[in-house]
């Protein structure tokens, strides 16, 4: 607290780090590149948590728990899996330690080696269809639909909180049925819910699209995604939802018997957001004074700060205060009532709005006097004075609450739309790409020739073709090929 | 379900194991020691889970979340907890896989060796305490009170669904205080509040104890714990209370500035639970037809069985059915409606009594006229036929769950009362054990080689020194050296 956060315009990545670290959002451990979730950022994902496993099981979904290990060969089963997935990874290959012969510590035990060594997950598909083949004999058990709530591991050489770690928090679903068509109907059904969530809780605009096969997810036919626009204009990839078609079902021999009596491979899904929306969350709205939070994912949604000179002026101003609490609770809101007489209320106002409370209460003798307080708004920095005689405050609170939710998210839509750039010739592209940021959209002719050449010349990639997409006639931005629709282009996290 | 379960008293372990597999709560997985806990197993968890976590929060304390991994250097800084924890653990020594040159999978890549091996995490002391070191400087900062919900594993050889296996889910609460006072305080609130949670939502009643040396935690100054006893008489740790002095901060160098301006180590705390109280949930309760679930507990309180012949009498079933489950729902019990077509209803109740659903409503066409239903009970599998023209079916069903709930407590009270026994001679002790199992109150010189030749005779070792232990002057049962109280002794999961 002793000095601000260094400026988005003047160097966003490390805006976003020191923001991360100085809200108690997270930190770097001693393990490289796994992080420490503290309390108040954990608190932030478990209200998203809970919002997603809401909608997961008013969607017909329960909850399961598979195994951290997975054999090295079950790797292999899948083919293009492997390629995606296998090599950086963490692996264990012993289950000992013993004292070490200088007496100073331990040792592996190498009489413990694995006669296979074991992968701590990176996802879990390979361990989850070897079960469901004990699970799915007929379609009578078929839908199967299932989610884990767990912790994976992917050997990343760079990592930044939240947005890319080692280890990571996420969810991932993993669904069996019996025809091609119900799976594709999930596979869709949970990117609408992954969309809804993002937009209406996190108050963050998605574009719902198809990836290209560049940008598959190893092992499925189709991955669809989410993807929201950061404030520097890069893009946030922010949940995907994979349509597996029988590639699991082939590669672990998951079978079942049909109702008319055959017998046929069952079709999959797997979908999954991660701890990397905590990222989305933090880039997507907040500011040079710290954290912007939606009030329906803020832990604290309202903070009463009492301004007193003696405890006889705060226990006038508690007593109001509780009234105010105890309405607030009532309908729901979580209010806190910070009467710490260790810190001073500027320090307090400057504390909570670098964790983004999203609305601040401050009553001082004066206002007890007027029956008024102040009132102010984190996201647009305002302040007003309320006079009690005249408003409800509880539901006037509601309102308002409700309002900022609105705000915060029309203006990460707005700040998308200035930032999504129709371009039609390289020249442009380029221009944009590098100058201005955002969207590009333009016309692709469809080859992974050219979205490569495209991503090593620009860094920019496809982030998907949106399920939107006009028709439209039109010719490559790159090769001058004919194209029948346009694509999204950025730079990404 | 084409067969009985075995039964308890022909074989208990076995009665256990077919149990957990066929009520769908767990399986065994193609990774030796770790579990698959199935959907309906997960669901019994998710409500334990809820509702732990809901009284952490009551008593000050917030999640966080720390790294899966911990470095190997960091056990051996705590000398008697490297001792304790160091030796059966999965040990990641490698980072990276590669194609092997035979083309038919991946090998470890030997050029991606770790510098310093990594650990799954047996236990997060370590990595928690090298944590706090850097959020904690002032007597401001403290208390820190942090619960974790996580997986960690242990190489067990011998394993068994819930009870002991390689990789279990669990919370480990950590906690960090300016006084040794409040340190044990905390210690003793938690193991509280894992008492209430075991009486009141598991129906289970626990002894509230202290550990002996021999059987304390690695790096504990005491090991507060309460201990079940199941319906083989063997007893079972149900949750474990650590007050760990300075231990951990010393070995990782946490000191804080205290309140008079001196400068001391920081006082510790941890306790956790398991997903072990699966396994005292299931063996403390169930019967020969299946699980017997405290409705506290249940994912399903209530299950309607319709018994119709044609889709007529289905659809006027339903009618009546759907008016119960609006009313009971309005009162918060989970109720659930089995209208499926594809199974009768014999097979349904004995699905529903296998999955230890605490009430079933059966109701057929001469219900309809009657207007009655047919409500069985799960514990004692008595039957009542209501007359709904008398009743209010849905306050009747609340209390008939309360009743249920302290029914079940009751029976596993009374069972502990019947299986606990006070010995005074070594004779004795040893026919008890043998012959008649469950607790033993025995005097005990206090001699950890007592404590350990007991053990070698008989495999009971002591479960705890109870909290409510009487002052008595007596003589070890063993030895017949002096003794000042009974501890309890019993074989033990
Ligand atoms: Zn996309
Ligand atoms: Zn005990």
């Amino acid at each position: 607290m002793s000095k601000g956060l260094p400026k988005r315009s003047e160097d966003y990545s490390l805006w976003y780090n020191e923001l991360v670290k100085r809200a108690d959002l997270a930190e770097n451990s001693a393990v490289r590149g796994c992080m420490v979730i503290k309390p108040y950022g954990y608190s932030i994902w478990e209200k998203m948590q809970a919002e997603l496993d809401r909608m997961f099981k008013e969607t017909g979904h329960t909850n399961a728990y598979f195994p951290l290990f997975i054999p090295k060969s079950y790797l292999s089963k899948e083919a293009s899996h492997v390629e995606g997935f296998a090599k950086e990874c963490a692996v264990v290959t012993h289950y000992r330690l013993k004292n070490s012969e200088d007496g100073k510590g331990v040792v592996v035990d190498p009489e413990a080696k694995l006669e296979e060594e074991l992968i701590v997950r990176p996802t879990s598909e390979t361990v989850i269809w070897s079960t469901y083949k004990n699970w799915i004999q007929s379609y009578r058990d078929l839908p199967l639909l299932v989610n884990q709530w767990a912790n994976v591991v992917r050997w990343e050489m760079r990592t930044r909180l939240f947005l890319r770690t080692a280890e990571f928090l996420w969810q991932e679903g993993h669904t069996a049925h019996a025809t091609k068509q119900e799976a594709i109907d999930e596979t869709v059904q949970m990117l609408n819910v992954y969309a809804t969530f993002a937009e209406s809780f996190m108050a963050l605009p998605v574009v719902k699209g198809v990836k290209t096969p560049n940008e598959r997810f190893a092992g499925a036919e189709d991955t669809y995604c989410i993807e929201a626009m950061m404030q520097d204009g890069k893009a946030l990839q922010a949940g995907t939802s994979h349509f597996l078609g029988q590639n699991f079902a082939k590669a672990f021999d998951v079978k079942f018997a049909t109702k008319e009596g055959g017998l046929d491979y069952v079709w999959g899904t797997s979908w999954g957001v991660s701890t990397r929306l905590m990222g989305a969350l933090i880039m997507a709205h907040s500011d040079d004074n710290g954290l912007v939070l939606p009030p329906k994912l803020a832990p604290i949604q309202v903070v009463i700060v009492p301004i007193f000179k003696s405890d006889e002026e705060l226990d006038r101003i508690s007593e109001k205060a509780k009234e105010i609490v105890s309405k607030l609770r009532k309908l729901g809101v979580s209010v806190h009532f910070d009467h710490r007489d260790t810190h001073k209320p500027g320090w307090k106002f400057a504390e909570y709005e670098l964790k983004g409370v999203p609305l601040r209460i401050a009553m001082g003798p004066r206002d007890l006097e007027n029956n008024t307080i102040e009132l102010a708004r984190r996201d647009t920095l305002t302040k007003e004075t309320i006079n009690l005689n005249e408003i409800e405050i509880d539901s006037f609170i509601v309102a308002k609450l409700e309002e900022i939710q609105t705000t915060i998210y029309q203006k990460a839509f707005d700040f998308r739309t200035t930032h999504t750039t129709e371009v039609n010739s390289w020249e442009e592209f380029q221009d944009v790409i590098e100058n201005k940021g955002g969207f590009v959209s333009a016309h692709w002719d469809g080859s992974s020739e050219t979205e490569d050449k495209i991503k090593e010349l620009t860094k920019a990639t496809i982030r998907c073709i949106p399920l939107d997409q006009k028709e439209e006639q039109g010719t490559c931005v790159f090769t001058g090929n004919s194209s029948k629709g346009r694509v999204l282009f950025a730079r990404a996290y």
